[in-house]
């Protein structure tokens, strides 16, 4: 570890340091609530042409981090996770210009009325304030949570992983670089300077009103820790424990190719499907060709009875797999009495994440749509979706499981609040 | 106190007694969030009649109350708020026809927009789900909030102050009929069954996972608390230090008119004026007929020397002052530096609730109501209007101050989330 690293970790005036950097994030957030759309862009652009040219200091960062989590015997995944390549420097800088290309949500009238008593009011969208961002090894989300806070008008208070601290260092350099050649306040994007774990507990507290909304970006622990502890709004986003229905009146050849890329595509995103629920009354022409057709593709299927004797390579399901997230190629399966039921299973075991059914009855779709309580559902599309990108959204932060302020993908326009603007010519109320 | 009060008054099982009020409300949401607007409203129109029949049962059981309340030394705003009327039951039937005839915001689809590749994404209203709200002495809150909560599909639990609790029950007994006779679950509407002040405790903690907001509705005490306490959501309500700007170019008649109404048609509301800033720029004539017009109309000024010296009954304000929410006939005055020391003194002493300018200069007008960051800013109309009916929402739980989900009057509307409903043919994702 070099001595700047050392100098700052673990020492006594934590608290002091992390007040100090709400403040300065507190009164940047002032400043790019007001700025314009073409002050913020400017920055972008500027952020955009820093990463790209520093990615040789980035990836010798990078290197650093990598050597280091090697030899504290990290698993593949994790270093995985932590390494930075050419290709994912290019994409960090491409990311920042699509987020440039997004419309701006700040101060977009979202609703404007009369009343009788002639005054106008307008709903207006204002920026949320300060967001603290605590991800784990994947130093790329510094610059996409950075630059899409900057987008939506927010300071940003970023905590990564200490295993990556390095890399996200030599990351938030561009983006420091690009506040300054668009003049804006350089707290406007805080990397927490300090490997100190405690530093995430601190942020929790909210930091004494210094905190408007804390976003996790990471596993189960990490989540599962910030909604424990934060004493702030939280942008929850927990496991999607996500199903495909398939109904009786389902195109058979639809829901193969539906089911196949809703697990198989990319088996570890928070989109992908971990359960298949095949409706009875369709069951004795869909189940066998979906389930050899998963096998085939390299999925292990966890089935109840009716699906392990539809295949002998399928293994029973215990009752803990159909709240499971594999975020791997294994798949839950099992029969269900029609919509009716399938809903109830996912009412019962889902995580309100997205949830699909196939289906050619559009009575039946309707109601699936309407009863399943989740963020996103589908009718005849794959679960994959479930994506700011695939929305339209640009970019987003996460997707969001709770129903408070945000729900399913966290983009711009989900980082802000709104105002009331209201236009009198003398108006006083009786 | 009568034995059916005491028998529930502080009995080890009220930790069971709580979760198994949730479980019920959870299960309640379900089927509300289904409810058809007709179901609900005819639910609605129950309740109305029931409570006007039943007038003279709760009366009765408010004369209890208020005799209880008297004994132990109650202040007579307390025994004020805690008085229920023939007039007061009156307008809680009526205010229950208001929220009758509201737009039913759940199913509504607020956005709809097609993919590259064909799909249909739709964002459209749901129920939040449980809504606990948290009050004091006013039992109508009971009726109010019950109704707004039903009317947005989301299961409520009630918990009114200890010493309304017969009033609150009599209530009760109102809308539970109203949901019987429209077969919707009685636990949709649910009362905490007993004054037990660890029960307000038990709520804050979410219940595991029980509860999905809380609405706090009373004084800075009980709303600092659930601030401090709330594992699960809040909307904020904290205090009015609402501000009227008297700029150099205002009409002065309108700026008599706007600032005597906005702090003395109901000083006691959330949404009166506490600080007058006059811009020095004008006060040379302003100054004087402002704070001679609020004196004579009974209204205490304290002032900055300048201010003193305009009149002299005005009394010294204390740095205390500009912070204070008096909820009473007195209001703080200083003389500013134009809009942008207006501007800095709300930034700087304003609770983000409800702030005016009086300008005749639309460009000054604009740079307030943008840089203004309150939930509610008004150009030459009186911040009274800080109120959900006079919005046009029909009714309101309450004027939220944070900028989480909801912001100023919460009506029927933000007491809703939203889901995504993903229209495809077959799509699967590259």
């Amino acid at each position: 570890m070099s001595a700047s690293l050392k100098a700052i970790d673990g020492t006594a005036e934590l608290p002091s340091l992390m007040a100090d950097l709400a403040t300065r994030a507190r009164a940047a957030a002032r400043v790019l609530s007001l700025a314009s759309p073409e002050q913020k862009n400017r920055a972008l652009d500027a952020m955009e042409r820093a990463i790209r040219a520093r990615a040789s200091a980035i990836l010798a960062a990078n290197a650093e981090d990598v050597a280091e989590a090697r030899a504290s015997g990290a698993t593949s995944a994790f270093i995985d996770r932590l390494t930075l390549t050419q290709a994912r420097i290019d994409a960090m800088a491409d990311g920042i210009r699509t987020v440039r290309d997004i419309a701006d949500p700040v101060g977009v009238v979202t609703e404007s009325w009369q009343r009788p008593n002639g005054m106008t009011i307008e709903r207006v969208r204002v920026p949320l304030g300060v967001v603290a961002v605590i991800f784990e090894s994947r130093p790329n989300v510094a610059a996409d949570a950075g630059v899409l806070c900057l987008k939506s008008g927010n300071a940003v208070i970023l905590r990564g992983g200490s295993d990556s601290f390095r890399s996200c260092r030599a990351i938030h350099v561009c983006l420091v670089q690009g506040l300054r050649e668009a003049d804006l306040p350089e707290a406007a994007i805080t990397l927490v300077p300090t490997r100190d774990r405690a530093a995430v507990g601190l942020l929790l507290t909210g930091l004494n009103g210094g905190i408007d909304v804390i976003v996790p970006r990471g596993g189960k622990s990490l989540v599962a820790r910030v909604e424990a502890e934060a004493r702030v709004p939280v942008f929850a986003h927990l496991e999607g424990v996500n199903h495909v229905y398939v109904d009786h009146a389902a195109n058979l050849e639809m829901a193969k190719s539906i089911v196949l890329n809703a697990k198989m595509r990319r088996p570890g995103v928070c989109g992908a499907a971990e359960t298949l629920l095949v409706d009875r009354a369709g069951a004795a022409t869909s189940l066998k060709p979906l389930v050899e057709m998963l096998i085939d593709a390299g999925c292990e299927v966890r089935g109840d009875d009716v699906v392990q004797r539809a295949d002998s390579r399928v293994k029973p399901a215990s009752d803990e797999d159909w709240d499971t997230e594999y975020e791997d190629a294994i798949i839950a399966a099992r029969i269900v009495d029609g919509v009716d039921e399938a809903i109830a299973h996912i009412h019962h075991h889902g995580s309100h994440h997205t949830d699909a059914i196939v289906t050619e009855d559009a009575k039946t779709a309707q109601k699936f749509l309407n009863e399943v309580d989740s963020a996103i559902v589908l009718h005849n599309a794959s679960t994959q979706f479930a994506d700011g990108g695939e929305f339209g959204f640009g970019a987003e932060i996460g997707i969001a499981t709770g129903k408070f302020h945000a729900r399913g993908p966290v983009g711009a326009e989900q980082l802000t609040s709104f105002k009331y603007r209201v236009h009198g010519t003398g108006q006083t109320r009786p």
